[in-house]
């Protein structure tokens, strides 16, 4: 390594150091990066199933506790991994030493177990590059101002990656996970779907927003927020993967370049429900603090009183309907069941007014019947039954052109 | 808790903490020791199993790595096991707060996996106690000046709680292990073997040095340096164990106060050897390098040239044997297998001349072979015949009045 290297951040998710075969591939891997000019700064997860297990001891002994100990606990998972991947890279002759979130200033906030990096030493992390030593980090992991360990919630290590980058100066970073790249839909329920070359981040935030797993929603924030390319690509291959970056908006711009889905969503109505915001305030604040989560809320009135729908997630569907039937004393509770959520996203949608029209003409040509809706500048999702919804998100994906070969 | 309370350092070993029933009974334990007064302050070794595996998996992934990422996954093992024990104190409605190295300034030396304790930022402890939390601290493990994680060797989580005391001022520790006691033998061998409720640091240091596991060397000679007295106690157990402690020299102290034994020891013998210190020097280096650790050694000469003998491990034979071949070109050399090595220990015996008779005479009544013989002015070894251990090591215990019920 000189002075000329490429300096390259590189994370790797549990699956890629889920065993010692693994962090042997991924030492390998490095050691050709290393050979072609690139400095890499490694951040890693924990071993694959190695946080569950935390999580379960620690449910085991105190299910109710949350606080510094459960985040020093957590966080012992990526001390593991950093280390191995460490002295793997030295056995490949290369010079890597494994740093924990304090030792390289990874400061947050003191909010345990969803914690946010506030700052990051970046002189020290670059005497270590200048010294020639490949760090490898602790993702997931950081340090209040009172020496206290947290840690940042799950895909907390993709985030660490990206504020590591932006800390370094870095224009990409490239995150290694399981799969080679981000399709335009779950193949699992759309055969046709295709892999995807490149994301606006605005896509990428949309997509995690909306329950893909392949990046949450934070990292993409943080990489939209400091102009980091994001390069996700799968640690078992050598092909490039998807590209998540600002894009610049033409008209050859896919006015769609993703559809994806829910399976399980539960809608619940109130009518006739009180009026006013004091109400609404009450309901949203007593479903939260019961630990549910409303994604798509409507409201509507007319001369018989004010109607109120909102989803959340299929588990959630009968505390959220205890909740609001202690405070709408005089209205009926319904609750819709077996329900799935579908979602066109496209930074196109912007400069094209017809996408709404063409969505809907689509669930009605399919006989879809629509529970919610709602829009943004960059996406529609509709909540339908969940026996439409192979059918439905077929439809999509073929009407907004993502079944041909190249997107 | 109150500022009245008496601060307590209690250490837990692995068997201790090696599973969540047995975390959660110290947790209880420690509430009735808060109930009656005390402030403890604990320090905790990885759940047991945990420390093993990691240097498995550290073997696997490169078996000649020894440096900073082999001590920070090894460090790894008491993170789990205080956080744990901190969550599971909070249950009993207690205020704790898990500690490691780094958080306390328990700061070493940069030997990695053998370093020594330098000091520890007592004041941030104190301040902790005065704040009401139970701090319970990562034994095992320091940190040096430049902020490395480091490991103290194995045993090393007595050495934190030693050490931890001594920062205190406090007077006792409390080491939680598995047995009840420190036995005048090991009762496998000698069925009379009786327990022992105190000695002196230096018979506690004569019997780690000669293989006894209950304590390590290490800890009891820094207990001996800040004179903390050592409370050797059952987790499992109400009742007293054996005290460690400087004792008052007087005639009614028993003269011996334990037998232990090593029951794999080899003595490679030398004739004739080249004469010098010189020749010595060299061999004793190279055996070093080599990994075998030589225990006694004995020179003689006469008309015929000098006569060298010493013995190693049983596993070291081979190579101690090889080692001396590639230096003694002229010379015969003899291994000699299947040997043990039988102790006396006692602070009384510097007072009492009579004992080295008392010994060999007993020796010379069960008709074992000496082969080699070392004393101190606490001790004396012999090695002997394996197949004469069991004999000489119950007629040595009889000899010095060890079947008598109180000792």
């Amino acid at each position: 390594m000189t002075s000329h290297s490429t300096i390259m951040v590189k994370k790797f998710g549990g699956t890629s150091v889920g065993s010692i075969e693994r962090i042997e591939a991924v030492a390998a891997r490095i050691a050709k990066n290393v050979a072609n000019g690139e400095h890499p700064v490694l951040v890693a997860s924990a071993m694959s199933g190695e946080t569950n297990r935390l999580v379960q001891l620690a449910h085991d002994v105190n299910p109710s506790y949350r606080g510094p100990a459960y985040d020093m606990l957590l966080a012992s998972g990526e001390q593991v991994s950093i280390s191995l991947l460490a002295m793997s890279l030295e056995k490949h002759g290369l010079k890597a030493q494994s740093y924990l979130a304090h030792q390289l200033g990874i400061k947050t906030n003191s909010i345990f177990s969803k914690a946010k990096i506030q700052s990051i030493d970046s002189d020290k992390l670059k005497s270590i590059i200048n010294n020639g030593i490949i760090p490898v980090i602790a993702g997931f992991q950081g340090v209040t101002d009172g020496d206290r360990i947290t840690t940042l919630g799950r895909g907390g290590s993709d985030t660490t990656a990206i504020a590591i980058a932006a800390a370094l100066g870095a224009k990409t970073c490239e995150i290694y996970t399981d799969v080679p790249k981000v399709f335009t839909a779950d193949p699992r329920l759309i055969p046709k779907a295709k892999e995807i070359e490149s994301l606006d981040f605005k896509e990428m935030m949309e997509m995690a927003s909306l329950g893909s797993k392949v990046l949450h929603f934070r990292c993409v924030e943080l990489a939209a927020k400091f102009n980091i390319k994001i390069h996700l690509r799968s640690t078992f291959e050598e092909r490039e993967g998807t590209w998540i970056m600002h894009k610049e908006q033409s008209m050859e711009n896919p006015v769609v370049s993703s559809v994806t889905h829910d399976p399980s969503t539960c809608v619940i109505k109130l009518f006739p429900a009180p009026f006013g915001s004091k109400f609404l305030a009450g309901l949203f604040e007593k479903l939260s603090e019961s630990g549910c989560v409303v994604d798509i809320i409507t409201q509507s009135h007319n001369d018989q009183g004010q109607r109120l729908a909102f989803s959340v997630r299929e588990e959630d569907r009968l505390k959220a309907a205890e909740v609001a039937g202690e405070l709408v004393k005089d209205g009926d509770i319904e609750v819709l069941d077996n329900l799935a959520k579908i979602s066109v996203i496209g930074v196109g949608m912007a400069n094209n007014p017809g996408v709404a029209a063409r969505f809907f003409r689509t669930l009605d040509a399919t006989e879809a019947k629509v529970h919610l809706v709602t829009t943004s500048d960059i996406k529609i999702s509709a909540v339908v039954d969940k026996s439409s919804l192979d059918r439905v998100a077929i439809a999509l994906h073929t009407e907004f052109g993502l079944d041909k070969s190249s997107v």
